[in-house]
């Protein structure tokens, strides 16, 4: 299936702009529906641009690798309507038709792709209802659009599955000076599908595309697998910097910072540990940016979650061990700093090599609330920290406490996974 | 499809034994070839039995929750052909038939049941060719079957693709006193599919049934993944021991001996060194157990393998700590002893998170020959615990060098990872 792309628009709001071009969350509005319809099956984009904005769209479509068709419509002013009409040489009977400034989720494009005809929201969460435009409906077909209408029951997404019936209503008006999308689906009749609660949003304004912005980094955040204090703390401070920081910095990059602050925090235990003990907090928060940046952006990458792990596990152990190092640790409390060192690995390792045996999440398939976290332990090993200056003895209990609910930890979840899945 | 099996026969040479039904390599003869079938797609299974055997057969096959029905030869010396015959209301116009006291491995029943007719082997590696039954092709159909024919190109299997015509040829020969499946097949002139170097044997004394449990325990090991000293001196020694234990335990219980064995050498520590590296070092020779067993015995588990990886990491943190605490290392000795067990712990994390990362296996995805892996690094333990007697700069040197090499090894595994992986 093919997708129609209206991009023939001026975004005057915006500073005449090229709005589809514009950055949300860290990609372009329109590379984020481009790789939402071709991670959901369209293979080719017929996009209808303007004399103004043709080479920039084209360039950033070739950059991407898109298949794409460029339709200029040298006359914008003629309307979306016109732009609309104007693709028809280039679909087959059944397409898919997009606003080119329309920012959606990967929820929303699943979905919607399922539907038929105009795809409808009843309960816009993220629009404004006084610029939306609204459809009335009637058997399951539209009846009345418009942004002015008293009487209405859905508002338009903006997204749409058509046939090729519908460029017939449009040469219908072709003789107007301006045609309007919304004129031709009205006149189309086509069937109105429902779908509501998902996330899109038309960008129209600065404020608009802030807010896209700081929604899609909050709905990257699915919370499953993150310990009690990523949810109460660190993940409040995290989403913040991700909004700020999804258009200006890589995952990767990301994940190199809290690695390198988590290595700077090792360091800094051999001069002051309650500041050694702040600054590993500082990289425990930091390390939730790279994986909010990556789901909202699109960038996930099976690489980014190895080496995130990988590096974490250094941070660790660094960490503990500089710590012990600095507190002159008899034999008998290195044993103990050992198996908080020890049982800190296991915790992950026991999870992650599930993940290799079952091919399964394992924070998905087990409500599991024993403590014990890398988040909870880090906040746990920041608060003895601050008052290791009452004596060794504050190093020693944190390294006991670590090592028991560590092992513990670990040893229930062997116990859990011996109960449910030893026959798999 | 339906599976005709063939168990009516007397198992004279085995002392008048249920054939089918001894074990080989930890399971039935049967178990195999009806799970191998069953993994393949084959759901019915017509089993013809004879009034001695019946009883024991038709529990076995309730034992196993396989779907079958059985089949009762009253006259079981009129031979395997009238056998074959009794069969002929149950089954549908296609069908497999299988000889119920012939064994074949996984790889030849997938490649079989992808052939038709007669399938014959023209290099069989596992049959004494005198008492095999040879035959002759001719334009791809069999010409001539039997056990003493002068010219003849390959040997019948005992595995065949066939359908419900066969019987009619069965019935031109229904009045004979002794029907052979052979002289069937002959009449039919069907078709001959020839495989090659493929695993089959037709067990028919104590010493077949021997070979082919050595056989098949030695075919359950890939070497994918294993170390210099496993490949070299490990694996030796273990088959072996496989050979002789596959009948006797189970794969999780191998696990679980070659742990406790692991945990006694690290208690060993406190002491004799030298005594606990030779523990350590037997241990790491009985950990190749579980997986050879579960695998020639088709009874591979995923929580197997996953409680096996944890279960190793204890006790090789275990031994270390042990190995350090006797040694009564210093503050800066005991960061080297730290390193080793975090060094030896990330080998393992690295290639089992790549595992629940890429959903491929490391050692699958490259050949990597770096030196530091398990078998590897107990078989260094072992060598320099016999050398403790010279003083703990024996074991400080150890520590520095299992330190150095596993933490080189991860660092080159992030190299290449990264190197290959970083856009996936």
């Amino acid at each position: 299936m093919k997708a129609v792309v209206l991009c023939a628009g001026f975004g005057t709001r915006m500073g005449r702009t090229v709005k589809p071009l514009l950055k949300v969350a860290g990609r372009e509005i329109m590379f984020r529906n481009l790789k939402l319809l071709q991670d959901n099956g369209i293979d080719e984009f017929v996009v209808v641009v303007n004399n103004e904005n043709r080479k920039a769209i084209e360039d950033f479509l070739k950059r991407n690798n898109f298949k794409y068709r460029i339709v200029v419509n040298p006359h914008p002013e003629r309307g979306n309507g016109y732009s609309f009409y104007l693709a028809k040489d280039f679909v087959d009977d059944r397409f898919v038709l997009v606003m080119g400034d329309h920012v959606y989720d990967e929820e929303f494009v699943r979905v919607a792709l399922r539907g038929d005809g105009l795809i409808c929201d009843r309960n816009p969460l993220y629009v404004d209802i006084d610029e939306a435009t609204k459809v009335l409906v009637e058997n399951g077909r539209i009846k009345r659009i418009g942004k002015d209408l008293k009487e209405w029951c859905c508002v338009d997404t903006g997204f749409f599955i058509l046939t090729r019936d519908v460029f017939k209503y449009a040469e219908e008006i072709i003789d107007r000076e301006e045609i309007k999308l919304s004129d031709i689906i009205e006149r189309s009749r086509i069937k109105v599908t429902e779908i509501s609660g998902l996330f899109w949003m038309d960008v129209d304004t600065p404020e608009e595309l802030k807010k896209a912005n700081k929604l899609l980094v909050r709905k990257s955040y699915k919370g499953r697998g993150d310990g009690f204090v990523s949810r109460r703390i660190n993940r409040k401070i995290s989403l913040r910097l991700s909004e700020l920081l999804v258009n200006r910095i890589t995952p990767n990059q990301a994940t190199l910072i809290s690695f390198l602050v988590g290595i700077f925090s090792a360091i800094l235990n051999l001069f002051s540990i309650p500041l050694a003990g702040l600054v590993y907090q500082i990289s425990s928060i930091l390390d939730g940016i790279d994986g909010e940046i990556a789901r909202a952006s699109l960038r996930t990458s099976k690489f980014g979650g190895w080496l995130d792990s990988v590096l974490d596990r250094y941070v660790d152990f660094l960490f503990l061990l500089t710590l012990s190092f600095v507190s002159n640790l008899n034999n008998l409390e290195w044993i103990i700093a050992c198996f908080a060192m020890f049982g800190s690995f296991m915790v992950s390792y026991t999870t992650e090599r599930y993940k290799g045996a079952f091919f399964s999440d394992f924070y998905n398939d087990f409500d599991f609330k024993f403590p014990g976290k890398r988040d909870e332990r880090i906040f746990l090993i920041f608060l003895f920290c601050l008052f290791s200056f009452l004596g060794k003895f504050v190093i020693v209990t944190l390294l006991a406490l670590i090592a028991v609910i560590t092992n513990l930890r670990v040893v229930t979840t062997i116990y859990i996974v011996y109960k449910n899945k030893r026959f798999v």
